[in-house]
C-alpha cells in the first residue's frame, strides 16, 4: 500500500478514483484530497449522483444508448426521422453527434469495433439487432459515423455488406479540413480526402 | 446544458466529475461513461467509497490529518517523537512526507499560506494551535516544510517569528538537486543553493 498512514477508507478511494480514465495515482491523491476538503459542497453531492446514476441508468434495449428510461428519449422521440439511421461505435460519439445537433435521425450503438486480434467478432457487437431494426423501422438510409480508424472502417465495410442486398442507401461522414483547423497542421490523408471531395464555392 | 439529451441524470454525474481537480468537461464526460461501462466494477464500489468518506473520515483537531479516528493515527502513535513537529501546509504535504518515511515525528497542518491578497491571514490558518502544541507537548524542534513558494516562505517567517521568543529550534528543508535529477534541468536559484550547501563526500 503506497499511502497507509491515510487509513484503508481513504485509500480505497484514491485507489477506485486512479481507475477512472484521465487520473493517475497522483492525481487520484489530489482529487481525494479535494473532496475531502469540499465535503459537503462536492463529495456529497457526487456520492448520491453516483449511486443515482448507478441505479436509474440503463442501457436502451433498442439503440444502445445510455438513459433512464426503456426505451431512451431518443428512441421515444416522434419528431426524429426513422428511417435515417446514424451507427455509431459508442455511447460517447452519440453523445458527440448529438451536440452537433445537424440531424435529427434515430442512432444505433454498436459498443464497439470488430477487432479479431482482441477477440471482438460480429457476435459481440450490435449487429443482428441492427439487422432487424433496418427491416421493422423501414430504414432507408444508414449513416455509418464510426472512428476514421483501421478497426472503424472494417467494421464500416462489415456492416455494408450486411445490408448490401437490401437495397438500404448506406453514407458514411465526410472527410475533409476540420472546421477552424490550419492546413499546415493536417496530415497528406486528410488533405487529399478534402481536395477530392472540393465543393463548389 | 451542454449534452441535454444524456438525461439531468447524467448530466449532473458529469458536471460534479468535471469539479475534481485533473477533469474538464470532456474528460469527465469520458470518465462518466467509463463508469456507466464498468457499473459493478466501479461505479457501484466508487459510489460507496465516497459514502464511506463521508461518512468517516474526520479533520484531526490536533495536527489537522484527515483520518477515520480522532485524534488521528499519527497524533496517536506512540513510537513517534512527540518533540519534533513538522509544519506543513497541506494534508497531501503530509501524505507525501509519510511516503518518504525518513522521520518518525509528528505533524501540524496549517491549512494553507498566509496570503494576504487572497484574504489569508493568521487567523484563517492552524496557527494558535500550533503555539498551544508547542508549549503543551515540550516541542525541542519545529522543522517548516512548507513549499519554496513566496507564500510558502512569508509563512514560514510568520511561524518562526511566532517561536522565535521560546527557544524552541526552527528548522526548514535542505534545497538542492532533486534525487535523480539532472543538473542541465534545474534553474539557476536551486543550483546556488546546491553548491552554497554542498556537503563532504
Amino acid at each position: 500500500m503506497a499511502n497507509p498512514i491515510a487509513g484503508p477508507e481513504i485509500e480505497r478511494l484514491i485507489q477506485l478514483l486512479a481507475r477512472l480514465p484521465g487520473l493517475g495515482p497522483r492525481s487520484a491523491r489530489r482529487a481525494a484530497l479535494h473532496l475531502l476538503r469540499k465535503r459537503e459542497e462536492l463529495l456529497a453531492p457526487l456520492a448520491d449522483a453516483m449511486a443515482v446514476a448507478r441505479e436509474k441508468i440503463v442501457i436502451c434495449e433498442v439503440c444502445g444508448n445510455a438513459d433512464t428510461c426503456q426505451p431512451c428519449t431518443i428512441c421515444r422521440d416522434p419528431s426524429r426521422d426513422p428511417g435515417l439511421l446514424i451507427v455509431v461505435e459508442t455511447v460517447g460519439d452519440l453523445w458527440a453527434l448529438e451536440r452537433a445537433a445537424a440531424v435529427r435521425a434515430k442512432y444505433h450503438v454498436l459498443g464497439g469495433t470488430l477487432s479479431p486480434l482482441d477477440g471482438v467478432g460480429p457476435k459481440e457487437l450490435n449487429l443482428s439487432s441492427l439487422v432487424a431494426r433496418c427491416v421493422e423501422d423501414g430504414v432507408t438510409e444508414v449513416i455509418l459515423a464510426v472512428n476514421a480508424t483501421v478497426d472503424g472502417q472494417t467494421t464500416a465495410h462489415y456492416v455494408t455488406d450486411l445490408q448490401s442486398h437490401r437495397g438500404i442507401k448506406t453514407t458514411r461522414l465526410a472527410h475533409g479540413v476540420p472546421v477552424g483547423g490550419e492546413l499546415d497542421y493536417l496530415d497528406e490523408g486528410t488533405l487529399a480526402a478534402a481536395l477530392r471531395s472540393r465543393t463548389d464555392f
